[in-house]
């Protein structure tokens, strides 16, 4: 697995991430309930004597906007050795919601090239940066938000490949779930998660980090005592 | 994997897996916070085909002899294709934070049998059972409460042998963690557990089944972008 | 206008005109706070001598089958002269969100049927009966949703051929305002609506009965008072 | 309609308005549950590709004084196209529900010369402005606050006059309505008010700006499908 | 004063004497805060030594159809000696407030019927009657709610001399307040009551009973220790 | 009455007046539910055309020491025609609740300067100012509490004497109303009181101003309707 | 100590050992905070080992009546071996706070022959019963409250000598703490009591059965660590 | 006893002392429910002509590194005579419970150098100076939270010895007690107390203080009235 031993593993994003984080530091309890905790989990479940820090310092409803405006208190005063950018969603979105509100919306122009501000500075004291798309679980790639988004994971992706920084493609993750589901089985509007979707982003971030997805433990299961072949 | 496409999974137990469930019935957004919604999100997230439809019928504080006098509504009349046990904590617990109120403790010799006889009845009407030994984070074997639980863990695990269920000994599979780590980083009072802790349960469970814990999205990361080998 | 002085018109349906109404009754300030509000108020502002009386008899989260279930206590014993029904949302979604629920979803066939049932059976009794097409705030229609959602729709359109009702279009109600704005500018899950879209549906009935849309009162504004036209 | 495509229209006055919008800017779904949420709505329903911004700045209990102190901060600052104001209750109303309090009283002189300086001081920078009367529901206009309120009503008709604004009568679309219904049906202070007197005062204000109450989508109501003339 | 020692004086009614009385019997410190605890303290402080119990009875939002159901429970079965009764405000406003709803109204011819059925029944029982009259806070004897009340007044009256019971005019005492008074003073709605209202009609009630309204304790006072005649 | 018409009369004091009054100025409806209400009501009730204006600016708790450190701000900038003091009991009661906190405590010396120096500051812009002594509802002069009490009384007397106050013996009127009945009748720790204790504390204060206490609205009870003499 | 090994010691009263008890069986967690708490944990820390049971069924506002009605559910039932009673501060209040409502007070007849029967009833089935005395904190025995309370106090103690009770003098022990102390320092009103003066109550029961009140730990105090003989 | 009449006894450290205590100064009925609250109960009960004060300046969650924080304000500023002080836990705490967050930890060193420094600078200004252990109930003296509990215990002994304090060993008075019964009986986490424990670190602070533990009361309970003996 890459991430080392002692590192600490900062993440940055919007609500999709908060999911009631502690204030101003998500972490140990304060994790909150979302994507975060859950990759968390995993890395205390299957890696404890690796000892990573796990910080969430995501904040409902940001855009890379309010990132660029709290970047130096909570991710740079931290320290992080990895980090985990997931933003764009509340940039796409305001277009939609808030047609008539142009300044809370942020252009595709704005967001690029500010990720790539952010993280160009943060880079170089960085063991590993991972950057995930911004998502909308909506199958027609025509719908307008759903194209936008795409534009805005492009660009995402973009910055990924200029800073040097693992790309996570979360928008294909839930494309490729949304084959066999309806979008309503993970999301009332297209955005917000239940644990099952927050299980496909933990699942897709542990991807691109080299996560051993063995089965440590199943020993502990005493597989012989039972033959279910011939029931009922 | 063993439960097959349109099983219905019916969780019975206490509050380790209550975590504010849904009454009468929890499912869908009523599964509650604990492992029951780990196990469903795994299910969900990996064999979206199966369409494995999980019911969480946990109630918080419950003993064997409330299983008992629910069994016939919170079990039998679901009709369940498999069903998940994990009783026995309050059993045991009340002997050491209520010890001079015997008439809500629960004998060894009576939970035992009464276990037997609860799985004894529906067992013909399963597909598959899987009964879970109850825990306490203890490393210490010869403590009083620990020994305890290994008592009703080793009757639990009789009656598993005696029904034909698979039996998962998740007081091992937290032995094995907790030879790395403190409990208190699982839980204050060494029952009630935090994301990582229910993480563990939630395996142990799948690995029972024998989950496929293959990567099978990983192709949504872009491995390629990046090279962390020589950074700071 | 079609209804008539002293007339008492009823709504049933589920939480889209629910709205917070007042139990058991919806009447007077307790008629919540969704289109059948607005009915009222325009009904109340414009035609004051007609002295109408409406009546919110709708509840979250209702499909048919819990209308019949209420229908004598809800709506017969009410004696209504005019009756208003927007049913099948739910009915719909089950099958979405809930697809491992097979219990709570309601076919198209006993919707059809029990829509015909219930109807047949009051429609002897009503001066006048509207029934309102569920809908969805999608633009594709060959999203799976919205084509349930389309035959459901159609289905309560031959209900109304074969009874002898007002059929409203509210699906093309929506479709329309679609075609230059957004669904996420009326709601954030398809379904649940802000004022705007509660303005379209009440709009939508008020048609539907012949309201006379005229601005009665226009002579109170002052209208000679300015001359913006050369303004800034 | 007088309203342009792109205009931003902002409303300023006192609690009558206020509803509840969201604080410091009353925008989107912080428009409160009064007259200027009703306003935006039908404004949004049938002219949604005008794309009006509508913007709530009222505060509950405010007076002309109110006004003056953050007319900068709540007017100004959001350089609005066009602006609604509705202002003089509370300054009439001081002089009877605390008539020992001459300090929160408003003399009409004043509130006259205040309304004059600050619309006089805004109107070049506006396409269109409109003063709403202020109003209480007694149709005795001998009654003494009845007889106030309309001196101030005069009040604002000689300043709409005086700076080139749309004057509303508020006072009179009441007057009208209460020939034929009691106060008590639309408020119990006669100030306060339920659905219908906003929508009078909705419509009131819509009728000003010359809006177009055509029934664009009766097309959707299908009405071949119903004779009620011969039923019951 | 007319009311005997160890009297027992029982107050039914609406919502202006419930002021928060307890349930199911409104005594002792559960006498609400309008003016039936204004009666009582005035009973106490002046006539200690008579030990005159009072009780509370009243129900808000009743009408005389109401006090019906339970004047059993709540008159007959306390055993007052001395009643008073202040009925009909309800009965009157429901007219005017929910004009549609012909049910939760109650006829001028049903009142006065009910009234005197209801104290003919219980007078023989009782040492003392005392019948107040309803009263809305108009001046204006032509409005249609202020003439109904006069009427609903006029035939409590009649009961009141029919039955042999003292009448209180309490709409009497309030039009000699408001000849110099607004009503916006006593009550927002004309019906719900300010202390100072509450105090009117205790008044009335005191007077009623032949109150000796002197200032026994006066004596406490200083009187000689001051002359303010020349102050500033 | 000697309050003459269109005086400012406020009251200052601990948490016998306090009870609930509005923060900063308690006025119109912030008076509170204590005494300082209940003169406000027999003011506004009896002297209508007086117009006199009540204030009350009591703080729960509050010692002399306390109201020295807020006289500017909430006596002398009201700018009051008369002034009502009640002050001591809490300089007196934390002798005994907290005995061990010496510095809560305030001896009798401080009281008296204290009481003397703000009174005679205030008293030449006074028309009237009125001292209420502080009471204990104890009949046993020998009580220690009782004992304090009554030399706080006697100091708060003498600071009348010398400023030219009227001084109202609160104490003698509990005397006199205890002598036949029991302190537990009107409050629970023998300080706090109910609506009767209120209630002769405010008639106290009334005598002190000469308050003509006549049944000026007697004329609206029909006295004539009833003869009860041979009742029963 | 008298209370034998695995005893069960239950307490039956009034508001003074109710303090927030579980219901219906106070217990364990639920023995709320009054002295039976404290009892209970004096037992526990300097008894473990005899593993006495205490339960507390005390309630609020109770008199000897209402232990009557509950006495078969509430002490019976139980079957206690150790049975406390305090009773009687209810039965006596009621006559000076609620003097004008004779039926809620309980004659010192009453008291009497009810409490000698319940205890005649139930002594043969215990191995030990505590009656106590009900008290009122006032030191001097002339006030009437103070008089009637030590009448029932004495009748408790007729009956404690008459079934073989043993009789705690709780008021004695109040008076003996009073001699030095004000009643201010434990209570308000002379009834409920601060944390102190429930450990005058636990301290006397204790007496009453024999606890040894020595040290038993205090050798974990390193004594010979300090001489503060010459400190300051 | 040791603590001189009217000595000011402060106590300071954690959350096990907080228990709700009033902030900022925890005195009087402020005190909290933990052990402070107890030994003050003691002090006043047993002592009540010594009038010693006790004030509770705990905070939840503190480490030494906090007390030092607040030593200036919330200990030196109050000139006690005597103090005691229990910290630790917190300084252990989090070396489990978060295990990756080495910044909220506190050293041994740091322990052992902060205690120290604080308590040499107060010392000469004390008459009596009380440390007691941090103390894990936890009877395994191998396991490592019990283990650096026991280091951090020895340290603060170390001190008390230093700088001529009272060391109380709270860890050894609960061994004892856990000879015979089980921590579960105590605490839930093995640290936070219910009324037992608490009464067991009171009981070894007075035991410290030479509290003189006689049953100076036992005269109220009349012991002749019962012989117990030969009962069932």
């Amino acid at each position: 697995m890459k991430i080392e031993q002692n590192s600490r593993l900062v993440f940055i994003g919007d609500s999709i991430t908060d999911c009631g984080r502690a204030i101003p530091i998500g972490e140990g309890s304060g994790l909150g309930n979302g994507y975060v905790s859950l990759v968390n989990a995993f890395l205390q479940a299957y890696y404890p004597e690796r000892k990573i820090r796990v910080t969430n310092m995501w904040t409902s409803g940001n855009t890379i906007r309010d990132l660029k405006a709290r970047w130096q208190r909570d991710v740079i005063s931290l320290a992080p050795n990895w980090l985990g950018i997931l933003i764009g969603i509340n940039d796409v979105w305001r277009h939609f919601d808030s047609a008539l509100q142009p300044e809370i919306q942020v252009s595709l122009q704005e967001y690029q090239s500010t990720l790539l501000a952010l993280t160009q500075a943060v880079r170089p004291s960085l063991k590993g940066l991972v950057i995930m798309s911004p998502y909308f679980l909506e199958t027609n790639k025509k719908e307008p938000m759903r194209q936008m988004m795409d534009d805005y994971g492009q660009a995402a992706a973009e910055v990924a490949q200029e800073v040097g920084a693992i790309f996570v493609d979360t928008q294909g993750a839930f494309d490729h779930y949304l084959e066999v589901q309806h979008s309503m089985s993970l999301s009332g509007d297209r955005i917000h998660l239940n644990l099952t979707g927050h299980l496909l982003i933990a699942q897709a971030f542990l991807c691109a980090v080299d996560f051993e997805w063995q089965l440590l433990r199943c020993q502990y299961v005493h597989e012989d005592t039972v033959d279910t072949s011939g029931k009922v």
